[in-house]
């Protein structure tokens, strides 16, 4: 293991502003009804070196304090923490080497996005909001077991195609992407929402479609006008 | 933009409350589970200037203070604040323009209102608390997108002839209109509850319905005797 | 009205006591989910003399305060409290009239109860727990609205000939009933939960039947051994 | 009723530590939504003594103290404590008896698991994190009421030849075991949240399958890696 000393002092101070903001962000999975238990993790990806931040493994959420944060490399190799990582790093790690745009990833198994996920079933564009923050539907990604690359290769293989930054993998739950943690966690709590709403929207009967062009528009704006994607 | 000591002390008065009043709101909000991350919005208009005061864009609901609360005028143009208003302003705007009587707006995209708003589907009266409190079932508006006064003629629209002080607007969600700005938070937790409600009651066959003119006594009983429309 | 200070002192104790415990069970309502906004409420009547307490109309659950609740005699008549008493005052009033072992009255629109009395469908006894605290189903009271006794009566007609502690009130929502106000509280509870869980399990397919033989003698030991009703 | 200070200071720490992580579970099950008023319970299987730690009867989650955390012997008699045992001391007694390696066991009537109880239905393994936590479906046991053993041998008939730490007792309610407490307080929030996902799966449509070889890596991985079983 590394010796973080060994790391210049802007290194060290962006793992420390990162270890307490990725703690913070864990904060919001609870809160939005996100997670169970242990069942989710938040990584953020650092702009002054080739590390990341991830959650330990199996702490319980109102227990993690920033300093419980772990330090990894992009392949997912522990450079400082006093627990394990998570066992989702590896796919957190496969998608900062291959998206170098992306500086955060979450990752849940949130009720509704993880039943649509059981399914097999993307969830169709039927909301205004679906469209601003999503551009289309979201889509579904391979089923793929955690052990080798397979998972992190199935979110980015899904979303670099996608105006989506979040992917239900098969059988398995949502990942979401952003350019900093705390947009990945807003797409985690977006994706469970509209997850839930569409659901009942369904049961209703048939949700009315929205045409591709008006889709383009409201995505277009909200990316543009509000660049908050 | 105008400064703000331009006003005379009663506006800049009525403008300090109003920013506590509505900043309160939005915590009333996340207390119902109306609204994720920053989805959602309260404005009040003044009495004492044609003024507004709303939440501004994208600032997280836990960090809201009464000082980030936004000015606008009845245009929708800011005049005092340190944010951009919310993206929905100029349909808050609209309909405080076109309903004199009108003093509260709010809009969310809570889960089950909203789902209604996707099938376009009105909500139909047969719970004896709307009654009460919508005098008939909840009206969907038409399909509308964010950039002109669409979305507010929409609104006022279909809430003009209505004793409904909750319209969904189709494919995207919930509007709330009152006296106050309470008011219309209160219409958007019962639109969100009568929306789950009648769901779950349609899950289990068909709702039993109300009489016309049961609905009209309790809707004139509930406005005479509590005046609290 | 009449002035409190007529009143003997153990009266006056028993008065105090009841506005502290009436105002803290209020607190259980949002606790659980039961309501939204101000639309429940839970009243308990005296020992000492024939009077009751209950909550006040329209204020919000978060603001209530002992001093809030309002003390009634048993034909709803406001004897002391600076708001109005309840707009339901009149339906707790008419079951104490009555049922004279009933010391605690309920009501709330809690959402899965009242979408059973949207449907004026009872919820069969397919759960040990009802077995336990309803002894068999759930009744549906007849179709009434505000203004005169009809509540009421439909509440007493219904609960007096069955070991439910819960009715269903058609298009409207539940009423309990208990020897405190407590007890009906937990009543508002239980009659909840039971309604959403058998309205998942329908919705899985057709839940299985509990004989009435072993609905009876769950009932007959929890009722026995625990003198919990 | 034995003196506790006949026991010996190891097995009076043990308990004093049990009562206190007793009492921290508890709140668990209402942080994750678990139970309503007082219908779950927790108990832990000491070490040093053959005793078990379980809840009170009765008492309200917000009220509960380690000083109300009861003391049973493995026959469920009594050792120590102010109140009475919880009603589903016997059941819990019956598994530490037949199940030596089992610490700890947990009973709740949680919505979505309880609605699979009242089917009668196991819940089929769709998710990963199924195979992860449960090796395969959440199974049924038999109807079984309260009063004699047949509760406990129902839940250690169904459990030891399972992979699964869960039961769904029919048309009752899941119990959970584990090597803790705090394991069976886990398998309980994990398996209410695969009967509510799953749930809502079927309800989009059929659920897809997981083979039986992906699920057995999977639960391999987990408990031969993490250990968490």
């Amino acid at each position: 293991m590394t010796d973080l000393q060994d790391y210049p002092p802007q290194v060290q101070d962006e793992i420390a502003r990162t270890r307490e903001e990725v703690c913070e962000l864990h904060a919001e999975l609870t809160r939005w009804n996100l997670v169970v238990w242990t069942a989710g993790n938040v990584s953020q990806r650092l702009h002054s070196a080739d590390l990341m931040v991830i959650k330990p493994s199996g702490v319980r959420y109102d227990r993690l304090t920033p300093d419980d944060m772990v330090v990894c490399d992009l392949d997912g190799v522990l450079v400082d923490g006093d627990h394990s990582p998570s066992s989702d790093t590896a796919a957190h790690a496969y998608v900062y080497r291959h998206m170098p745009e992306i500086y955060g990833v979450v990752h849940t198994h949130s009720t509704y996005a993880t039943a649509w996920a059981a399914r097999g079933e993307e969830i169709p564009c039927v909301l205004t909001m679906m469209g601003d923050e999503f551009g289309g539907p979201v889509p579904v990604g391979p089923f793929a077991i955690i052990g080798d690359d397979s998972i992190g290769r199935g979110i980015v293989e899904t979303l670099r195609d996608s105006r989506s930054p979040a992917v239900l993998m098969q059988n398995h739950g949502p990942f979401t992407i952003g350019k900093t943690a705390e947009a990945a966690v807003k797409a985690a709590a977006m994706v469970e929402e509209v997850a839930h709403t569409v659901y009942v929207a369904r049961q209703l009967g048939d949700p009315l479609p929205i045409a591709q062009d008006l889709i383009d528009r409201l995505h277009d704006r909200y990316t543009t006008v509000y660049g908050q994607h």
